[in-house]
């Protein structure tokens, strides 16, 4: 697609007591500024997009995304709010490179930013419950972690994954979200641990479940001239795939898959002219364990009913085949919702530029690496396909 | 940009008691449907973006695009919301543009909805309130009449504009309504009607203010291939322009301007290729009679002091140099948020064709049109060229 992404920043993923959505925002730009290679001259910036889904809980519903680039002296670029639920940041992130590849915009920012931790408890629950269906779930009381608690039941009866596999995408994460400063749960779980933690949603316990976090993320997508001019060590994107699905769980042809991740997979590893065989990482949306098993069959990567064994074998760990969420994923490096899509391309331009601030969690070599960001119970998924090498 | 639109549909805006946001939207996109020359095959449908504000008052706050999709039966497209508040019908239709420039869609869907007319009085301002500046304003208690009073207030004091002025946009607005089978308000009102109604924010009464509507609206956005596969009529989208400002009035170097529209035209201008002369007729953005005066000098269609002037004289009336708002504009056709700026392609759709169902209203010979849709106090612009003739 001749785009490429050259700077990105994040704040930690986590309790902010005292940020509210602009100052997250600021801060994460700051960072990004710091990281681009040749300084980041601001005057460049064509447009912006920012995802995320409660836009501070209702403070600044309308014009979010303007209100938050006057906040970071910026008031000029066209700036605009895109909400796909928990997907809102990958889909952020694709809106800002079709942007580039239309010869349109030269400099995009690809922005997201969410304020969950300090609502109450209430209110947190009504933010995410609309974003599954409305009439047969929300209002009949069924949560995101019910939603995903059906899921898992299914595929436990089924006896194509065990309680155990589960456990072990929670025990894998938070091993890897120890050596990531940027990571809302750095500590260590094990087996035990995950196995014995009370019950939320059976059969998914409270370790299955990805944290309530603040936080956001950005990057910035320019077109091969700019990232020529601005970077030594430009990120490409390969290629882009977008997917939805219904919304209601009981109108799905199959409770036990995540068809939206499937099809947006098919449709980024066509437009990337990659294989899944092709990954060297991936950051995958776990915002329950299950979700993380059935993403592995979505993305290609094994077939559902080997999922557990192979996440036993290691081949998801890092040092194993294709390490997946490396940062410790949703659930451990946490998942501030409008954010979380962009926090992934953010882990993965620092792995494919070899520059993760951990011996431990730097994937040696990877060359060519997988974002994919779902929306609510699956009814959006955003794929992106990022690689070290310019596309012939 | 070798981009076109081969369909639109709209509902009536105005008093839909009985239908909700999905099916607001089903019934806009079967009118588009519907105008399709050759039939619209909907498997070509390769993604969508829906406008909204209030996304039916937070019934379905989340995935609130794929929700909408759902309901329409093409529940596997990726649709993504976007909201930059009054203007996000107006960047929908951008970000489908961009995305069939980009290379990456061929058929994209541009939509916008909105539910404002049952919600309670309360309710209605909270949700436009929203969209202002929250610390200084909306907490103040400056509602968005108050702002554009405000705006109405420094220019009537400059000399700039006069009463009269405010009102015979109202006139001309309201008349061309009349017409108009899909507008809200189609009823003439005189001069004196205009002047005499009771205060909201002195200096604009009741007929200076634009209506609560519901509405949704929908445009069918292909790239040359598909243009010429679907239309016999395709009308071509000559050029963008977007720009953002900063929230607060205060903070804005002059009161008397929506500076982000008056960017947001130069960008589509430069663009499309086009000057201001060689405009035949314009949809702009009268949320506040104010607002279409402001219009006409930051688009470049006359300096801001000649704004009264030149509209007495009849140059923006249906038959003058270049009539604005033959629909009605949001004064009296309405103002269903992220419908409004895909509603006003609808028109200009129609009126590129020659195919406005009134004679009265159709601008002859139309080649080349424009419009521009503002989001909130003037914190987002988004401006569109379209022409009849495909750029060489």
């Amino acid at each position: 697609m001749d785009v490429a992404i050259v700077g990105v920043g994040q704040t930690p993923f986590g309790d902010h007591p005292g940020l509210g959505v602009k100052e997250l925002f600021v801060r994460a730009l700051a960072g990004l500024e710091g990281d681009v290679d040749r300084g980041w001259d601001r005057d460049l910036l064509d447009a912006a997009y920012v995802g995320s889904l409660s836009c501070g809980q209702g403070l600044q519903l309308g014009n979010f995304a303007p209100a938050l680039l006057d906040a970071a002296g910026l008031p000029g670029v066209p700036a605009l709010h895109v909400e796909n639920a928990c997907a809102s940041g990958g889909f952020a992130v694709q809106q800002a490179v079709l942007a580039v590849a239309s010869g349109q915009y030269r400099c995009v920012l690809a922005a997201g930013v969410e304020k969950m931790r300090d609502v109450s408890a209430d209110r947190g629950r009504y933010w995410l419950g609309v974003s599954g269906d409305t009439e047969y779930e929300r209002l009949a009381g069924l949560t995101f972690a019910g939603v995903f608690g059906l899921l898992a039941t299914a595929l436990c009866a089924d006896g194509v994954i065990r309680r155990e596999d589960l456990a072990r995408v929670a025990v894998k994460n938070h091993a890897n979200a120890v050596d990531n400063p940027d990571a809302h749960l750095r500590r260590a779980l094990t087996l035990e641990q995950v196995l014995s933690a009370p019950q939320v949603a059976s059969p998914l316990g409270a370790f299955d479940c990805c944290p309530t976090s603040d936080g956001a993320a950005c990057a910035l997508v320019v077109d091969a001239d700019l990232a020529a001019r601005l970077s030594d060590r430009p990120v490409w994107v390969a290629g882009i795939g977008a997917a939805g699905d219904r919304l209601a769980l009981h109108a799905r042809p199959d409770l036990g898959r995540l068809a939206a991740a499937g099809r947006a997979a098919d449709a980024a590893y066509r437009s990337a002219r990659v294989a899944p065989d092709d990954l060297d990482v991936a950051e995958v949306h776990d915002c329950f364990t299950v979700a993380e098993l059935v993403a592995y069959a979505e993305l290609g990567l094994c077939p559902l009913p080997e999922a557990g064994a192979r996440l036993g074998a290691g081949e998801f760990d890092l040092g194993g085949r294709v390490p997946v969420n490396p940062s410790g994923g949703l659930k451990a490096k946490g998942h501030p919702i409008g954010a979380t899509g962009v926090g992934q391309v953010v882990e993965l331009v620092h792995q494919l530029r070899g520059d993760v601030r951990s011996e431990r969690r730097q994937v040696p070599g990877a060359a060519t690496a997988l974002a994919y960001n779902m929306g609510g119970s699956g009814a959006s998924a955003a794929v992106t396909v990022l690689s070290r090498e310019r596309a012939a």
